[in-house]
């Protein structure tokens, strides 16, 4: 193969364009080429086209992504766990590298801020060499330092894009948070993100977890994922009453652990209130700028709460999610959350799909004819 | 003596008048009888004076108090510590007191959100027997299990007054928050609480305190409490320019931990940039309901900060306040921040003093003649 | 009922008497008269039987203990939770109280320190009024403190039984030691505390649990309670070789967390070699002194170990307990361990069935005939 | 210069040889080729010299060291924390370097663990280029991703190399144990590590510090350095004493931290006996093996404990060292520890001083003459 295709973001807002780019003859040392099995469509994608996000075009956007292996540069011998890697083998990788010298990642062991992180899908611009740098493309190339994942043969590509870059989200920001053996848990929203901290909730010892959000469909896989109770905005339209109906549930008192999946500034200031006294928040739905709230800080002294930002993942975190993934199929079916596919050239129906809320996961499988 | 006098509050923003009560003849086992040697002036005194806090009248104001023992009740014979209590001795006490048995406390750990919690000075009318349950007066009741503290021969009664409930109310909110060896800190404000979180972080291992408030005067106080270095907001009057002025001195990170000890919900918002990412937040100000401020939980995510809130304190944190304020006289000179002396028929005049942030501390004293 | 029948320790090693003692005719205020369910033989009993622990003679044995409330003493309205207590109703409690107040429980937060605690079955002499003070009896009387709880009537009286004090044990020491999401777990011990340990640490998200112990039919139950992994000590009998084992389930790193459930100090330096690097290692099979062994701390340094001691329990993890054993009886069949039961003149049998390790759980049944 | 000398252990036990080795023409990129100023004598030296730790001969000892850049290769314009390197400058460095992608480095985030590490001084031959890799030599090569420090002009060598690994290596063990504001400990050991650790506790907010060791002009500096009170081994011999004085010094419970930087097996017996129940212990003193001590992990069950290993130090303990010593050189006079200096031909004498404990710092000056 000497080219390959890509849907390219050239303009904000426009359709996504075809295009052709050579695919490199032979991978510099340290870099892998990739042909991309499935890409899943993210709701950042979504931001990133409505330009949203200060990003450079073009870019091929795609930052969830699962491939095999065409070529291995010289050095790369293993995953980043340690797994022999050989041309064929299916693999995933990290979005985004960290330098592992800088402040945040040597000193402060905050490796997701360091300032050299550039991402996959967003951050590369893909008129110039090695142009495959997104997911939306039938081959992906592997920077050198890239973080790769050999992924065991019984856990389904769709199993790991349907669960996407919301899984390892979830899983930092339960890891930061904490939650006790036997906390209850209340999760705000039902897109990918709140599914995922459900299942991460649920399988790190919660004793109940309670999830808000819509539509019919999702607060439906959000019960099949085992949440106990699920509070329907579309229903109980008062924050008020929500509040109240988390109260009911936690002996009056609020929940433990309020996790905000939602990404609109008010569901903070109501999800403080469905925190007991001394309990925490995390505030992981807010990755981008939304806009100010009217927020009244008093809540945080008198309630004498722990509030918690996360943003993004190491690692560490997706060969968790992966070995997650790979050992509760049955309990938590990430799979069954892809719901539409579609080929290279219908890249635009992809991210349209996703951006009416239908899909509960599309994906664009490169080899997928019409 | 058979009656002693107190200034009363019977109604909001009018002034206080002074009465003559009942001096209980023998108190009821498990309480004690105090002659009230100083009582400290608190902010919040103002709050509760001018009705911004639900509170039923009568009330004898004075939540910070030292007496010495006229009377002890049956069974009451250690303090907190465990040291014998004799008439005579000088002591101080916690002016609440929780449970020990409820959700909050013995469940949740959590005993400063015991819902039983009444304090003296804020919580008790003053009609009804033993009348005397508040700090300007003459005498002040402990009821049964109130958590008494003896005070050591060489700590005088200026410095736990100076340090007041700002000092216990510090120790709470940095425990809870956490600061490592070396951190870099930064407080706002530069009122009783913002110089004791100065003496508190400083002693604590931060390596850099930097203050942040005014007026003049208080900053003086900050620099001989050892701030490193001060920012006048009268004259750093733009919240981008004090924020530049913390990532000036943090190699243009921000700082490990940020101390809010103001109360006004503007310097949330100002306080959360001037952390690092990954920083911590203590939102420790805000003990009255200031109103919202317009608030972008974006920086919570993006940044991936962790905020705290602390509320009042425990009586173990009375403990180590007594201790400390001992041991460090030299280093942390709070016995100096009690700059005006009033009898208890000037207690108007104290309060006013408070109110216009004209003292450093005003005390009531009541033995002194005009 | 005016006389209830108790077994009776009266001399170490001898065996226990069964003795008639007066019924209290009316229970002081704050204490309750219980008529026994059943009363579960712990390993301890059989310790204190034969006089390894400094226990007063004559007692009833027998701390974990299930009733029906015949008498509520005046104040006595609601359980620790704030159910509603009325007579007839079936309770458990926790064998011992804290007071509260002291250093270690109100300053430090160590309330199972508090030098004041005296544990029924254990700690109380029975030729003394009220006399009914351990489970081996017809009768419970609870002093005044004593922390109770409810149980709902879908939890079965074996399973609270057959998880003991086993189980609350295990979820303090759990909890001191933390397992993070995903981390691999080894479990020392296949006795009641390592099962239950092993329940713990699997609905606490660990990914593994990898139990170590002996004989066969214990090792069956670990299996139905979830471990992944059992490794039998009668057939792998080189310490060395089951370091090798566990270290081949783990990548050659050894666990995450390693829970000592043993009780032999041999165990423990076995187990520190069964942690990773930088892992944890839980003590908590030594409440009784069982010697010394031959230990080099250069392991701790090395390493960089983090180890946890745990002693007893705190009411609330009764209270988690509870709820735990009601919302996960199909995955952890607790009141199957119950599998000798016992009239209260059998209860020497009882007690030999237990020394002898035949029994997973035996049970004195007050109300059985032989 | 072409070439340089250096003192090489060629067999253990046997006198240390002066050698002269070629200094590299062109250092290699990423490399830095330093002219030493001084190299502190460590007391693991006497270790590796007696051959009790496992390296290959011949070596050039010395990991503390303090030299002036005369070279710097390709790409190398920074040290860690972001100050531009020039010749001529001065530096330290850290003795090992982590590889950052590993299980330990990047999983665990445990780099000290780290299976590439290899040190300065102990773990590379000199007898194949760069052959300078220890500090008892007139240069030193700095191989590619040493994390390197300039040094502030007003902070002397001395200080550095008076510290030297000893306090690094006390920095982290005492964040991995974790002292909180006010807390009590005791520090075992009155060597370079105990006086270090001393001197972080004293600056982490210890209340009271209580340092056990000898001999008396080490106890005297103890003092100087802050230390309450000083326990003299020579005097108080019994262990049972030492632990009674402790718990005198504690309200008789003990403390709350004990650091043990001894290195004998037994003072951990003993110092677990001076934590007062649910205290911490840090077993920091065992980087040798040392052999077994009879123990009973009962203590660790039954006070409750919390134990805890630190292995070597992290890039950021060095970055916060510096910063430290810089900032508290009246406090902690750690410049005033090097009290024997020595040439680079007199390392035999150098190394029989600390062996002796004659000194309380021994050092090589290269440039120094006779």
């Amino acid at each position: 193969m000497t080219s390959g295709k890509a849907s390219v973001l050239s303009r904000f807002n426009a359709p996504l364009e075809t295009h052709s780019f050579p695919v490199p003859g032979e991978v510099e040392p340290g870099a892998i080429l990739v042909r991309t099995e499935m890409a899943g469509i993210c709701g950042t994608d979504v931001h990133l086209w409505k330009g949203e996000l200060p990003i450079t075009l073009p870019v091929i956007l795609g930052h969830e992504t699962v491939g095999t292996i065409e070529q291995l540069g010289r050095g790369v011998d293993y995953d980043w766990t340690g797994e022999e890697l050989r041309v064929g083998e299916r693999i995933t990788w990290n979005s985004a590298i960290s330098c592992g010298r800088c402040f945040y990642c040597a000193d402060k062991h905050q490796p997701t801020r360091c300032p050299q992180r550039r991402a996959y899908g967003i951050g590369y611009r893909c008129d110039e060499p090695p142009h495959f740098l997104g997911g939306y493309a039938e081959m992906h190339y592997l920077r050198p330092g890239t973080t790769t994942f050999k992924l065991p043969d019984d856990l389904p590509t769709e199993a790991v894009i349907g669960a996407g870059c919301a899984l390892i989200t979830a899983i930092h920001g339960v890891e930061r948070t904490g939650i006790a053996w036997r906390d209850t848990v209340v999760v705000q929203g039902a897109g990918p993100v709140g599914i995922a901290a459900l299942a991460v909730a649920r399988s790190a010892g919660a004793s109940r977890v309670i999830l808000i959000g819509a539509p019919k469909h999702r607060l439906e896989m959000a019960k099949r994922f085992g949440a106990d109770e699920v509070i329907d905005i579309d229903s109980v339209r008062e924050p008020a009453d929500r509040i109240r109906a988390v109260r009911d549930c936690t002996a009056g008192y609020g929940a433990d652990v309020v996790l905000e999946c939602v990404g609109h500034p008010s569901a903070v200031v109501e999800g403080m209130e469905m925190c007991r006294d001394g309990g925490k928040y995390l505030v992981l739905g807010h990755y981008c700028n939304a806009g100010t709230v009217a927020f009244n800080p008093h809540v945080i002294t008198r309630k004498q709460l722990q509030v918690f930002g996360s943003w993004s993942s190491e690692p560490r975190h997706l060969k968790y999610a992966i070995e997650f993934l790979r050992s509760t199929q049955q309990q938590f079916p990430f799979a069954s959350m892809v719901t539409h596919r579609f080929g290279i050239e219908q890249a635009n129906e992809a991210l349209q799909t996703t951006a009416s809320l239908r899909a509960a996961k599309a994906v664009i499988i490169p080899a997928k004819r019409r």
